[in-house]
């Protein structure tokens, strides 16, 4: 095995709560808010009542673990399967920039239920999160930015983030860790071609991802041994997967570096892809006092990454397919300012100011952008007039990312409006929920965490 | 969508009982016959009864599917999941030569847990399963020999061949197998590098595969929509795990070439790579008269894919990795002329003789071997007797290839040999099982198919 796959489950297993630091755990709570606040907004949304019958039709009729947008109770694996499917449904949840992994989509469905299944506390959730987020990021960034051109990092990385957290609850030694990673890399899938089609997959992929991490995790400790060098080895992880690998990222500053606090929370409700243009947009209009009636024409300057991801989506058939199109994006934001989920629920698809500015949008590769990439996500936009003038607009860090983070009211004002969007639960069961996770590590007993 | 796709799916959706030759009816019940021997050998070994404990904790108490080396009752998804562990733990399952895939121990799992819980015929699990068959034997030669390399194909390809045996029971139209493929060969996963650290991941791949299948297409019969061109799309399973695919495969003479029909029987207990040789060497040391200790060196040609999947394992520390050991499957036959489930149960690890002359074995690439490869498995080995002779042996049809097949008989011996090796069930037993599956296309009610 590999020095560097060595050293990361060594981490892993040392890993101790006293150790993490305070700012770290509260951003941890902070995520779990952001990821609780994604779930529930999807209640009752397509496809999410599907998983749902899928674990009653499969599924016990009852168990220790809770799907968060019923209540009902299940056994971990429906209950991870279901909660990550529900979570990334409204792209509201968080984002690790340099590794492109969405951590809490993946990483909370598999702990939660685990802890739910197992009798954790508070405490031992926030560390077995941590080990998640730790892992997945450094697996993510090892894998690099090929990988990411035809994989699902948050399905494939995520379903070793996951397995991670639950072997982190299940109190994993060194060796089980690299058994665990065997076990869950070798299971790792999902493939971007879906989104040309606005197929469903995402969904499946961070239900999948959350469930066959978890599963990876409750076999391994049952003794299922797994391949020793899945990351590194020549018919390994990045053998098959990428052509960019770089094995000293799976070490990197363990223990110094919290990757956790590097995520981002998503302000617009659209992919993340999308938010540097919108900002840098919106910066530039209110700078100008410029009108969307008054813009001709918006060339973004993005990375590479952005191209592929958002380069197939030209006229959104679907609210979801909106998400990802760069020129509704900043056409909701040009037109009303705001792309939070409402918007792309009312106006997306019918506003026909959105669409007409929508046309005018095109992506353009920038090399300093590009270079900049994945690390930092510039956003660059050039706006042309229509009386002629060439304007340029620039933002270096857009909202929601860590030097321009979400403070906790923020966060709860966001986690409101995710709540009020499925409109399921009142402002007082909201500001209960809230309650809950700030006092997250005082808390010995979760299995009714949720309402 | 690609026209490939298109008429993969127009076939599946339009398939029916009544077009498929008797001949292959006829084989599809003798491959079902290995297939539940092999599934019923492996009870009580190790890890099967992980699968077990798995399917308890997080499944329902009972249900309409069965799992097969105990007998209960269960969902679906966990009798899938079981049965496809257990049915590739001896390895004596069937293999597909020309696309490497190991159909059987995938397609069967699921459309017999489907069937169940369906309450489908013994002639809809026939036509389920031959869907099954000659998709999974299309899609896996699409992608060709570079997937192979690093991707277990019988895990990945296995994902689809599964899910399109369970559409099948479930009447997809054209369009409804398009959403199927997309959905199942966006989970499909599997890597070879378990191998050299003889895990357990052959077990934990072939259930999941039968499972996330079944999973697939239960989601898509309920609306889940999947990629339109997951096979061939830009970001779709050839982009992303093959750099030899090869489109016109998927669509290659269907209705008239029966693939499931060149689906070859394991006589050895071992991984096929090491079949071709093997017989090679038998029919040498037979024609010669020679015998182990007049053997100094042993060079097998080989094609490249033995290289790959064998080369690794030099000393084996498992019973399983002796079976990818081509040093000790030819100490086996050198030695006592045989290489079943005992033998490699009760000398492959300890036999001294056997030891000593997987010492003496060698693999070579041969370009006449490899250039046959996949679609002919030829054997070629070079013997250097004691007294200074060198000798040279060669078949071109490894026993249970199509054209030198195992008869009724000679399966029915195996599967005799299998159970007794499990040791779980009485001659009468098998008496009973195998009436039954010679009777497979005239039952109505497979709920109670296993004793």
């Amino acid at each position: 095995m590999s020095i560097n796959t060595q050293q990361l489950a060594e981490f892993l297993a040392e890993l101790n709560y006293e150790q993490i630091p305070e700012h770290v755990l509260d951003r941890t709570e902070d995520l779990f808010l952001d990821w609780l606040g994604s779930a529930l907004a999807s209640e009752g949304a397509r496809p999410i009542p599907l998983f749902e019958a899928y674990a009653q039709k499969m599924g016990p009729a009852d168990g220790p673990a809770r799907i968060l947008v019923n209540g009902r109770g299940t056994s971990a694996y429906f209950a991870a399967l279901v909660n990550g499917a529900s979570s990334h449904l409204v792209e509201q949840d968080d984002l690790h920039n340099s590794s492109v992994l969405h951590p809490a989509t993946v990483v909370f469905p598999a702990a939660l239920a685990a802890a739910q299944d197992l009798g954790k506390s508070g405490r031992e959730l926030l560390l077995a999160s941590v080990a998640g987020y730790e892992a997945g990021i450094r697996i993510g960034e090892f894998l690099g930015r090929s990988h990411y051109r035809i994989f699902h990092t948050t399905a494939t990385v995520g379903t070793l983030a996951a397995a991670v957290a639950v072997g982190k609850l299940l109190n994993f030694n060194q060796q089980q860790f690299v058994h665990l990673l065997g076990n869950a890399g070798t299971q790792a899938a999902g493939l971007w071609e879906f989104l040309r089609d606005a197929a469903d997959s995402k969904q499946l992929h961070t239900a999948k991802a959350a469930a066959d991490g978890l599963l990876a995790a409750y076999f391994t400790e049952q003794g299922l041994t797994g391949a020793q060098n899945i990351l590194e080895g020549e018919q390994g992880m990045a053998a098959g997967m990428s052509s960019d690998a770089n094995p000293s990222k799976l070490s990197d500053r363990l223990g110094s570096r919290w990757a956790l606090a590097e995520t981002s929370f998503k302000f617009y409700a659209s992919c993340r892809h999308t938010h540097p243009a919108a900002d840098a947009l919106l910066d530039l209009m209110q700078r100008e006092g410029l009108r969307h009636g008054e813009i001709k024409q918006v060339i973004t300057h993005v990375h590479q990454g952005a191209i592929d991801v958002l380069g197939r989506v030209l006229v959104p058939q679907t609210v979801h397919q909106a998400k990802f199109s760069m020129g509704t994006v900043l056409g909701l934001i040009a037109v009303h300012g705001k792309a939070q989920l409402t918007e792309f629920e009312n106006l997306s698809l019918t506003d026909a100011d959105v669409a007409a500015f929508r046309d005018k949008v095109s992506m353009r590769l920038d090399p300093e952008v590009d270079g900049a990439y994945p690390a930092r996500w510039l956003g660059r936009v050039e706006v042309i007039t229509t009386d002629g003038r060439t304007l340029r607009g620039a933002i270096d860090e857009p909202k929601g990312d860590p030097g321009n983070s979400l403070n906790r009211s923020e966060l709860e004002d966001k986690f409101r409006r995710l709540l009020a969007f499925a409109g399921k639960r009142s402002s007082d069961e909201a500001g209960v929920l809230i309650e809950r996770v700030w006092r997250l590590r005082e808390t010995d007993d979760l299995s009714n965490l949720i309402l």
